[in-house]
């Protein structure tokens, strides 16, 4: 199959791309590389020294002779979609490139319009761009779990049948998205959804956990493959973040009470997911909407996980640190989404256990040097201040 | 109190600035004056000559004394709104300032990015300068009923409780738009909604039914102060383009078989819903959803009505045409939408009689000889073709 990876210069769209590519697909990029500008604004950078993304292309083609044609343009120049699109044809497109970040998002009004703009426009430029050159290729785009908030409802994946006075309906789950990040993947999904009613495109939105984790059985071939692992308070999510405390000896900062629950996934089970929606593609017209992650917990929980696996292979006794709350979440709630739909496509999930958090922890070990202790905590408040 | 109507140049924006300022409150306007240029492009103008936005003012005030201060500038320029919320500090600002065409937002990828940026980054710049500068301000919002689509259910007004596995909530009511613009509405509730969660902002998004009329206590004071009534497939709504039909002789084309159900009110209506909304303003944080018409007919209904009516005034036989439908929607569908919260406040109907849609006929007939005939044919597919 041919499958572009639009931003797969990422934490996830780099080894997406290496996973199809190992496994006999037809893999293209599309990236603005506008990651490096983003980080540098604000002063954070990845644990380990990423390569330029042609250099990593070079190195795989090296290890494995299979090449990774890299288109270099930026989703709101609409004239770069259409080339890329009726240049390679996909029968897949993978999409991750949007700004990542929730907290960014919430740094002011630049960065809120900076996201909504950046992701809302040039999702409605791709979709216009598979309207014109590739109406039946499959859309596999990344949203998150962070789309439902938590009702005090059991979250179903993307649809709810309603009973209301006598009569009954399926409809989009409602959304109670918690920042202007997670606010443009909503209105990313509901364009998407319109798209595949009136063109008859098809898409698979990945309603996705928290990622943690850092290496994949790819980017384990070469340390020169690795990909972009932060753990600042902007771009790292919280697993990752724990176990670079961990390391430096920090307390693990927990925000507020520490009751907030969440979907998790190991980046390898991310690969696996996009895989499994790639090899069975929605129909035509059809939009369909998987929830993306395999275990929950609460943030307490996983920071207790960090702590006896930080114990265990010796970085001492390492402290929790409840810290103001910078979001506004509930911090105790009800939490039951459902999860089903990717492991009746067979999904084997690599469950968190504390072997994964050790792997994580010798890493990070290894290039404790590196770390940068000023980016970790929250600088950037949800309220009115 | 002092009202700032953001679009106050348009159909709705000009009567309610006007309203407003007939009623002893302090109003401005904030415009870009970009509908011209709209017009322009696409090659069609409002029935009437409307008068620039500066001369209408001065007739406003040599009729009555009361000024209405006019500020030009762009919800897209974010200094401009800044400005304007520093200078004039509102109590309640109402939202008109936004691309208002369904068909419009169809035409091609320029337009439906054109819709969307504009209308949800000049909604988020209203959001930042309401914070920075007017936390405690009322933002009426308007919305549309075409927000909701044509759900299996009852719509209930923005909000609906879901009994679901044991369990139950009131969730947001789902959406199901139909057009690059009716998502933009989608989209702006949604950034509206939270910003009143996490900043304690307070909000009214007012879902409104196809608006029908012309004339309106104050503008019919002096001919100078019509208001922009446009009948074309862009920018015309149904009734108002069926009487232009009827006065020209034409048949009135009713999309597919007309069974599509929808909620409509008066032009004057409009003044009063917006009017209770400012004059009953949402709490703090509260983010409050009314939905915003007095009556549903479906398409086919009104057009019966229509031609009734043009017989009763000598305008002779009327037809009725059925055109292939250039929407996507569907053309029979249970419709039963909740509209009590603005009639709890006050609303006084002028509900749809033959008496109204005379008083339109009448007018449209005293300017037959400026109707551009070849501007009401819809031309603006949804489908991909």
């Amino acid at each position: 199959m041919k499958v572009l990876v639009l931003g797969g210069d990422g934490y996830l769209g780099w080894p997406t791309a290496l996973h199809f590519s190992a496994r006999g697909h037809e893999v293209a990029i599309f990236d603005n590389l506008c990651k490096r500008q983003l980080e540098a604004r604000v002063g954070v950078q990845p644990l380990f020294p990423v390569q330029l993304l042609q250099q990593r292309v070079k190195t795989w083609v090296a290890l494995t002779r299979l090449d990774i044609p890299l288109f270099v343009g930026d989703l709101l120049n609409h004239r770069a979609v259409y080339h890329v699109m009726e240049s390679f044809v996909p029968d897949a497109i993978v999409h991750y490139a949007e700004q990542p970040s929730a907290p960014y998002s919430m740094r002011g009004r630049d960065e809120a319009v900076f996201t909504q703009h950046n992701n809302v426009v040039g999702t409605l430029n791709l979709l216009f761009a598979m309207k014109r050159f590739a109406p039946a290729a499959h859309l596999v785009k990344l949203g998150t779990m962070g789309e439902y908030g938590t009702p005090n409802i059991d979250i179903e994946e993307g649809f709810i049948e309603i009973a209301h006075k006598g009569r009954s309906d399926v409809l989009p789950f409602p959304k109670l998205p918690g920042s202007f990040y997670h606010l443009s993947k909503v209105h990313d999904s509901h364009n998407i959804m319109f798209s595949c009613r009136v063109w008859g495109l098809r898409a698979t939105d990945l309603n996705q956990g928290v990622v943690y984790g850092i290496d994949t059985d790819e980017t384990r071939r070469d340390p020169r493959l690795v990909t972009s692992f932060h753990y600042d308070e902007l771009f790292g999510t919280v697993l990752n973040r724990f176990c670079v405390q961990a390391v430096v000896g920090l307390p693990l900062t927990v925000y507020g009470e520490g009751g907030q629950t969440r979907g998790f996934l190991n980046l390898v089970d991310t690969l696996q997911c996009v895989e499994l929606s790639v090899l069975n593609p929605a129909a035509a017209g059809e939009f369909r909407v998987f929830n993306q992650f395999t275990e929950t917990f609460s943030v307490l929980d996983l920071a207790t996980k960090v702590q006896t696996a930080a114990a265990a292979i010796g970085l001492g006794n390492v402290g929790i640190q409840h810290v103001k709350n910078p979001r506004i979440e509930a911090e105790r709630h009800y939490y039951n989404p459902a999860h089903t739909k990717l492991a009746a496509l067979g999904l084997k999930p690599h469950l968190l256990s504390e072997v994964l958090i050790d792997d994580v922890l010798r890493r990070v070990k290894d290039a404790k040097q590196d770390i940068l202790l000023d980016t970790i905590q929250p600088r950037t408040p949800w309220r009115r201040e």
